[in-house]
C-alpha cells in the first residue's frame, strides 16, 4: 500500500491549526489581522458594503483562511485541522467582517460546515446580522447531478471565490452578492484524482490507504470515495478521462464557450506533473471550441503530502468575465 | 531510511522535460512563445530594451521557466530533468530575447550551468550579441563567504529574478541591469533544509537517502551536502538554527534594515508547515529591528517531492525597494 510516513516540520501535533493561524496573519505583512480564536480577517473593507466569509477546516492550506484579501474572501472562520469552524468561530468572523449591509457564507459541502455556518448564522441573526449562503459543491465525481446537495465542494471553490470576492468589491447589496456567488457556483465543476495519502498531523498515520498500483479517480481531498479506482496510466491517459467527467455532468460547455481552467495539486503533486496534465488536457478543451480565457496551474486546494490532481472547469458569461479579470491578492491566489 | 516510492502521473520518463515545457507555455495563455528546442520566450518585449535571461534544470518547477513573465524574466532556456540547458539552447533563447542592447544571463551556481551557459555566451557573441552574466550563489551553508564562487544558488533566486525583472522593465542598457541584479545578488541569503528525498522522474528512484530521524542542515535541493545531520527537531527549534546560518554570513542585517522574507517548500513539505515555521521565525527577525517589507510562502524552488524548507533573506535598499514594489506576473511568482 501507498503510505505516507509523517516527517512533519511542526511543534505540538494539537496545535497546528492555532499555529498556522499565527502564521497565516504574519504573512499578511499587516493587511489582515487574527480576530477571536481562530478567524483571520482583511483591515482595509470597503465601508457599508457586503461582506464575503469563507472558512473551513485547517490543513488544506492555503485554502481556506488564504483567499482572504484584495478582490477576494474579507475573512475566514478556520477550523482544526480536517474539522469544521466551530459556531462561535463562524460568530466572531461574521461579526468582524460585517459592515451593515449583511454577510454571504460560502464554503464546501461538508455535513460539519453547513452545520455549523448554519448555527453561526443563527447566532449571528440574534445579533441583528443578516446572513446568506451560498454552498459550493463542485465535485462531479461524488454525486449525480440529480443530487447536487450531496456533492463535496473541492478546487472549484478558488475560482468561485475569486468571482465572489470580485463581486464583494463592486457590489452594494448582499442579494447581488448571492446571486453572483451562486451563478459562479453554477458555473464550476471539478473532478480529482488521487495516487497518494496525505498524512493526519495529529498522529502521522496516512489519510487513507490506496495500492501503488491504482489511482482513485473522482476521490475527494480527505480520499473520500468517487467513481472508482483504475489502474495507475499515463497523463495522456488520465486526462481524457477526467474531462469526460466533466463533459458528462449538466453544465452546457459549447463551441465559443469562455473559460478558466484550473489544474491544481492535492499536495505533493508536483508541477511537472500539473504541467505534462495541461498539455494532455488543452488540446482536448480546445477541440471542442472551449477558448481558455485563463489557465491556472498551482497547489491550492490540498490535504497535506496527499498525491493527486483536479481540473476545474468555471465558465464565464460577460459578467463573470468582468469581474474575473479584476486584479486580486491573498496567500493563495494573486492576479494582476 | 526515508524513501519517496515514485507514482508519478507522466507519459515517456525521459520526455518529461519536453512535455513539461509544451504545457508551461499552455498555461501562460498566449502571453509566451516556445523557441527552438527547449526555450520560452515572453511575447510583448519592450524594445531596445536589454534582456533578462534565466535557466537552469527542470524538475525545479516553477524555476526556472516558470519565472518568465511581466516584470520577471524576458526568456529562459531549459535543461533537461537535473541538467543544465545545453549551449544550442542558451543562444536559441538568447536570440530570441536580445533586442539590440544585450543580454544578462541570471542563473544559478552550479558547474553545468556556468559551463553551458558561458559557452552559449561565446556563441552569441559570434552573432555579435553582447551577453554579460550574473551568477546566483544564494546557499550559505554550501561554502563558507570566503569561497562564494563555489555556493549554490537556490531559492534566492526568486526574489533576485524579481528585482532584475523589474530592472528589466525600467532601465535602458545592460550595464545598469548587470549593476541592480548584481546588488540583489549581493543583499540576498538563503538556507534549507530537508527531511525527505524526491524522486528521480526516469526511473522513479530517490533523489537521495536520509535516515527519518534526522534532517539535512543546509542541504541543497538534490540533496548536496551541507552543514550535516541534525536530530528532527521541531518547528521552533529549527526556525533559530537556520536564521542564525544567515545571521552569521557576512550580510550585514542590521535594526531597521528592510527585508524581503521567503519561506519556500522543496516540494511537498505542506504550507500549514511554512505557516507554523514563519510563526517561530517572525519574531526572530523582529528581534533584530529587522522590517519586513514582505513576506513570501510558497513553494516555488522544489525539487519533485522532495520534504524540506528554506528561508530567503534579500535586503532591500532605496533602489531595490522601488523596483520590489512593481507589479509582477508569472507562473512561478504573482505579484499586484
Amino acid at each position: 500500500m501507498s503510505q505516507n510516513t509523517s516527517k512533519k516540520i511542526i511543534n505540538n501535533p494539537l496545535k497546528c491549526a492555532d499555529e498556522l493561524l499565527d502564521g497565516l496573519v504574519l504573512a499578511y505583512d499587516g493587511k489582515a489581522r487574527k480576530v477571536g480564536t481562530r478567524s483571520i480577517v482583511m483591515n482595509d473593507l470597503r465601508p457599508n458594503a457586503p461582506a464575503l466569509l469563507v472558512g473551513g477546516g485547517a490543513g488544506h492550506e492555503p485554502i481556506y483562511h488564504g483567499l482572504v484579501g484584495k478582490g477576494m474572501a474579507d475573512g475566514a472562520a478556520c477550523g482544526d485541522i480536517f474539522a469544521a469552524p466551530p459556531p462561535d468561530i463562524v460568530l466572531e468572523a461574521t461579526q468582524a467582517v460585517n459592515r451593515g449591509k449583511g454577510v454571504l457564507y460560502l464554503y464546501g459541502n461538508y455535513a460539519g460546515d453547513v452545520m455549523n455556518f448554519d448555527i453561526g448564522a443563527e447566532l449571528a441573526a440574534e445579533e441583528g446580522i443578516t446572513v446568506k449562503t451560498v454552498i459550493i459543491a463542485d465535485d462531479v465525481a461524488s454525486a449525480p447531478p440529480s443530487k447536487k446537495n450531496q456533492r463535496r465542494g473541492v478546487a472549484g471553490l478558488v475560482p468561485i471565490v475569486k468571482l465572489a470576492g470580485a463581486a464583494a468589491s463592486q457590489v452594494d447589496t448582499l442579494d447581488e452578492l448571492v446571486r453572483i456567488a451562486q451563478k459562479a457556483c453554477d458555473n464550476t465543476r471539478s473532478v480529482g484524482v488521487s495516487t497518494k495519502p496525505g498524512s493526519i498531523p495529529a498522529t502521522g498515520a496516512p489519510t487513507f490507504e490506496l495500492a501503488n498500483d491504482v489511482i482513485g479517480l473522482g476521490m475527494g481531498i480527505h480520499g473520500e470515495k468517487g467513481i472508482g479506482l483504475i489502474p495507475m496510466c499515463t497523463a495522456d491517459e488520465l486526462a481524457p478521462r477526467m474531462l469526460d467527467l466533466i463533459f458528462g455532468d449538466d453544465l452546457a460547455l459549447n463551441a465559443g464557450d469562455e473559460i478558466v481552467f484550473f489544474v491544481n495539486s492535492l499536495g505533493s503533486t508536483h508541477m511537472m506533473e500539473l504541467l505534462i496534465l495541461l498539455r494532455a488536457a488543452r488540446p482536448i478543451l480546445e477541440g471542442r471550441g472551449l477558448r481558455i480565457h485563463q489557465t491556472i496551474v498551482d497547489n491550492i486546494v490540498t490535504c497535506q503530502e496527499m498525491a493527486g490532481v483536479s481540473f476545474s472547469i468555471t465558465k464565464l458569461d460577460a459578467e463573470l468575465k468582468k469581474l474575473w479579470d479584476l486584479p486580486c491578492e491573498s496567500v493563495g491566489y494573486t492576479k494582476l
